[in-house]
């Protein structure tokens, strides 16, 4: 038995709260990690109220963990007791699946195991418990290896925030040179800037605010532009290569259809509603593709990438004890652009 | 002067009239056409409805034009009198640009010359005048060849319901084996139902009405899927390697994402508002995309595979005095699956 320390919720209603569990004992390919940092992510609070209706309680959220190794399996490769890793949205998968076989993993047919909230076998708890906790339990294939030459606390973020924008950017090709719009500015839109910036492409953030849009520039835009205005939209019309829309509310996806050049992606990882007239979309073949995190392996190589263009998230740093505080922040977005648990705070509550 | 009678509309509201004209000289490059069959396209109704806010009168619809050749111009290649042949939805456009340089005619920079109702300055019209005429007079790179083996009154709809259900088709890959959805039964989707199966795929009707997908089956579907029933829907979920959609009215698209499998597309052809939830887009990562007609090169390859596979529309034929009555019952839907005007009775007409 691991005793271990977290902040759960324990139901839709109340905020979260110390809870005590244990995690699983070291299986033979498992790896335990010392939790440093843990990121806030808008899916915690969706999942702490039961937002989306399948909540089981109590549920420790948080899934963009950095740590320690502090043990190893006996049948585990490449980790030792004091790499720096990372924990992403996933702890496990079916494996054998044509999605798993693909290395994505996100997909699987018999369905991820999510970092919390997943029926869990094997743990001590029903479900998997996530990161607002001091240590986890996880399987060597769902651990990422972590460069020592970034800052860590930054790098908790690049687990689902970093990875969500990488995914749709490689996947639809990318290049440099490229002009790539970027929609919406909060921690997917932020990290979805500085990764296509690092590719290469010329970046324009696409946002309703000038004032929010101006901080784009810092994070590597090369100009802003406002969906309101509709003169500045016209002389944008049919000419970007790219769109990633990170708009998380319902929309009208039209307005960003007539920006794209014949037969080029508009990729969204935002989930919500939206309309969407065909007409623009038959005026010029484009396309509309959904997006979900990435896998195992394309998360290592987006670590990876981060690494060789030193990039990390934009961080708040918060303790483990201001977390509903910082609830209420993200979910009037007000936060630059992620807060980051620093998890010294939750080790030494009493 | 080459003396045209026709069919116009002389404006939004009456009925079309007789209408006489002259087409242009030809020119050095042009191919003169005297039009056997013309299919009845329901754009042609909106243009003569005016229902896109765009139309010149008087305007005579018409481009799905099968004819034979009664004489070239003297720089022309490959045409003689007495070839059968077939003119689309196109009959110029600036041969330039980056989307023509990719055989994308129908996506041209500056717009394409459209078979009727686009600016003309080489015709005695303001505006280009279509296949409800007795000739036509078309440059040389925008007519098509058409084989004697295929009954050349069901051809005509290959220039524009043809097409555009192959185009689609043909850019996402669907090849022998796939499972392919075709939604809606009206001209494209019966098209779109014969062309997967000449492809060699296992052809679905998704319809809303279990009567109506029957007659697929004679088409070549293997299966009617009602998309009214939410246990069958759920049955065929994540089974599909490509959907045609050929809905022409406001309509959800979320129920159709559902039935594809991980990372494949949805192809849309229709012309209408839709909605979407995103969350199904991502978690499958899977496309919608839109899609046009087809290029010149493109619509000659669709019309060849025809010949080779035998295929050519189901079709009802009508005398050009008809054409008011079969309008009536195309906006009913009420065609099994298109009008083509035999041209004799306009000719014989006094």
């Amino acid at each position: 038995m691991k005793p271990t320390k977290s902040y759960a919720a324990y139901n839709a209603t109340d905020v979260l709260k110390p809870y005590d569990f244990n995690r699983r004992e070291l299986g033979a390919k498992d790896v335990l990690i010392d939790i440093l940092f843990c990121g806030v992510c808008h899916s915690d609070i969706h999942v702490a109220h039961n937002d989306w209706g399948n909540s089981i309680y109590p549920v420790v959220p948080g899934h963009e963990i950095v740590g320690r190794v502090t043990a190893v399996g006996s049948d585990t490769q490449g980790f030792a007791a004091g790499d720096l890793v990372g924990v992403g949205c996933m702890v496990d998968s079916c494996r054998v699946c044509s999605a798993c076989e693909q290395d994505l993993e996100q997909h699987c047919e018999k369905g991820m195991i999510m970092t919390y909230g997943s029926p869990d076998p094997h743990g001590n708890d029903a479900i998997t418990q996530g990161g607002y906790s001091t240590q986890i339990v996880v399987d060597q294939d769902f651990v990422l290896k972590v460069s020592e030459d970034l800052d860590a606390k930054g790098v908790a973020p690049l687990l689902c925030a970093g990875i969500t924008s990488y995914s749709p950017l490689k996947q639809w090709g990318v290049k440099s040179g490229d002009k790539v719009g970027v929609i919406g500015l909060g921690g997917l839109g932020h990290m979805g800037v500085k990764l296509a910036a690092a590719m290469g492409a010329e970046v324009i953030m696409i946002t309703r605010s000038l004032e929010k849009g101006e901080d784009a520039k810092r994070l590597g835009a090369s100009e802003v532009l406002v969906s309101q205005d509709e003169a500045q939209m016209a002389a944008h019309a049919g000419t970007f290569d790219f769109l990633l829309n990170t708009i998380p509310v319902e929309h009208d996806m039209t307005p960003y259809i007539n920006l794209l050049k014949l037969g080029k992606t508009m990729a969204i990882v935002g989930a919500s509603p939206t309309q969407l007239h065909t007409l623009p979309l038959a005026f010029g073949r484009k396309v509309v593709a959904g997006s979900l995190i990435g896998g195992i392996k394309e998360t290592q190589e987006m670590l990876d990438f981060c690494a060789a263009h030193n990039i990390v998230s934009d961080i708040e740093m918060i303790d483990m004890q201001d977390i509903n505080t910082a609830y209420e922040r993200v979910m009037k977005s007000d936060v630059k652009y992620r807060f980051v648990i620093d998890m010294q705070s939750l080790k030494q509550q009493a």
